[in-house]
C-alpha cells in the first residue's frame, strides 16, 4: 500500500555531545548512516541551535563578564544574575519588553526573543551560557552545502530553536536559520476546496517543520538535537529564515 | 532495522466535501481503513477547523446579516464586506487591534486572532462564511468519543487552524481544540544534555502538532483535512486547548 501524503520524522539518537569545532555535517551523516536512516535527496535536517552554537564557539564564560551599572540594576528586577544580563544586553539590539521576570530584545539578528536567545540549558559547567549562532542562515547554509560535498545530496537545512511567543501559553520550535528552502510558502493562487482563490495564504512552512522537528527533540530525557524529516515536498530557496521577522512598522503588536 | 525515534504523518486523502450534520468521526475511521493507515491507540487526529465548522453548521449565510453602523464604518478602512466585519464583531468579546486592513479579535472562545476566525475559504458559495467551532475542546471530545466507540481505540484529537502570529511572517498550524492529549507539556524538572535541571520549559505540543499536521494539509492542491500522527509519546489529559490561550495579564504584547 502506497500512502502519497505521509511524512516521516526521524530522530538522530547517535550524535555526540558536540565540542567546539566540530564538523556538524559530519557528525549528522555519520549517525544517519549508524542509524540505517541514511540522507536521501529532498531530506530536511532540523538542528538544534544548542549544538550550532556550541560548534561555533559561541558560549560565553560569565567569569570574564563584567556587569554595567544598567545590567546589575534590572538583574535585581529580573531575579537573573547581572553578567547573564550583560550578555544579553551585549546581544541587543533594543530591549522590546521588560516585565514579570522577563526581558524580550530585538537581537542584532533581528528575531525578537526572550533573553537575546541566551540559554543556561544544554551547556556544561555552571559558569557558561550559549548565544545564538552569530548567522544562523550562514550555518545552515554551510552544513547542507558539507552534507552535499559529504553524500552528494541536496538537502535543506533549518537551525531551530524553542521559542516563546505573544498571546500564547508555551513554547514552540522555531526556524532562526535555513538554506535550501523558502521559509514562507507563498500559496495565494491556489485554490480551496471549492475551487476559490485563496487570498492571504503565506505559511511559514519553516516554522511549522522547526515545530515538527521539536516533538521529537524534546521526545528522548536528554534531547535528541538533529532530526530528519522525509517525504515534504516543499519550495526551494535560500533567503533564509530571516524573512520570517516581521519588522516593526508591518507589526500590529511590536 | 527499528527507530525508537520517528514519527509518521499520514493525510487522510479520502475524506469527502463534509456536510452539516455529516459524523466526522465515522468519516475519518472509513478513510483511515480505506486508505490502509487504520486507527491506532495512541494516534493523535488532526482536524481542520473548517470541516468541523461545516459539520456543526456553524456556516453564515451572508443575505441574512444587517451590518451594524459601526460594522459599515470600520468595513471601509478594513477593505472587508460589510456584512462580513458584522460576524467578526459578533463573534468578538473584544478588539484588540485595529489597523492596515487587519482587526484582531479576543473571539468569545478566549482566542486572539484575526477576524474573530471567520473565514471565506473552503465554504460552498460567494455568500457563505464560516465561524470558529462554538466550543472546539467539546468538537474534540466528540470526536475522540466516537472514535473510540467505533473502533475502540484511544486516540487524542486536536481541531487545527492556521493563524499569523505577533512578530514573525506567515500563518503556522495551532491547535482550537484539544481532547485526549495535554496541550502543554511541563518539562520543569527534566534534565538537560549535561545533567542540569531545565528550568522554565513549557512545550504548547498540541500547537506543534498542529503545525506538524498542516505541513501534510497544505501540500495537496485541494486540501487535506485530516491528518493521523503515529509514534509519539504524549502526556494524556483533557484540559482542552483553551489553556493555550494565554489571559491578557499574564502577556507583554496583548
Amino acid at each position: 500500500m502506497i500512502f502519497l501524503r505521509k511524512i516521516e520524522i526521524y530522530g538522530l539518537e547517535k550524535i555526540p555531545i558536540v565540542k567546539k569545532g566540530d564538523n556538524i555535517a559530519e557528525l549528522i551523516v555519520r549517525a544517519a548512516n549508524e542509524e540505517g536512516v541514511g540522507i536521501r535527496d529532498g531530506d530536511i535536517i532540523v538542528v538544534a541551535q544548542t549544538i550550532v552554537s556550541r560548534a561555533e564557539g559561541s558560549i560565553v564564560d560569565l567569569r570574564d563578564i563584567e556587569p554595567s551599572e544598567f545590567a546589575k540594576r534590572i538583574a535585581g528586577d529580573l531575579e537573573k544574575d547581572p553578567r547573564i544580563v550583560e550578555v544579553i544586553l551585549r546581544e541587543a539590539k533594543e530591549i522590546v519588553r521588560m516585565g514579570r521576570g522577563h526581558i524580550i530584545t530585538l537581537t542584532h539578528h533581528g528575531i525578537v526573543c526572550a533573553n537575546s536567545g541566551v540559554d543556561k540549558s544544554n551547556v556544561p559547567g555552571e559558569h557558561f551560557v550559549s548565544l545564538l549562532p552569530r548567522d544562523p542562515d550562514l550555518s545552515a547554509r554551510k552544513i547542507r552545502e558539507e552534507i552535499k560535498r559529504l553524500t552528494g545530496k541536496d538537502v535543506a537545512v533549518i537551525i531551530s530553536d524553542t521559542m516563546g511567543r505573544p498571546l500564547r501559553e508555551g513554547v514552540i520550535g522555531v526556524a532562526i536559520g535555513a538554506s535550501g528552502i523558502s521559509p514562507l510558502w507563498d500559496r495565494r493562487g491556489d485554490k480551496d476546496l471549492f475551487g476559490y482563490t485563496l487570498q492571504v495564504t503565506i505559511v511559514a512552512i519553516a516554522d511549522e517543520l522547526a515545530s515538527a522537528a521539536e516533538l521529537v527533540m524534546g521526545e528522548a530525557d536528554e534531547g535528541i538535537p538533529v532530526v530528519i524529516i522525509r517525504g515534504l515536498e516543499y519550495p526551494r530557496g535560500d533567503e533564509g529564515a530571516r524573512v520570517l521577522n516581521r519588522p516593526r512598522e508591518k507589526d500590529l503588536f511590536w
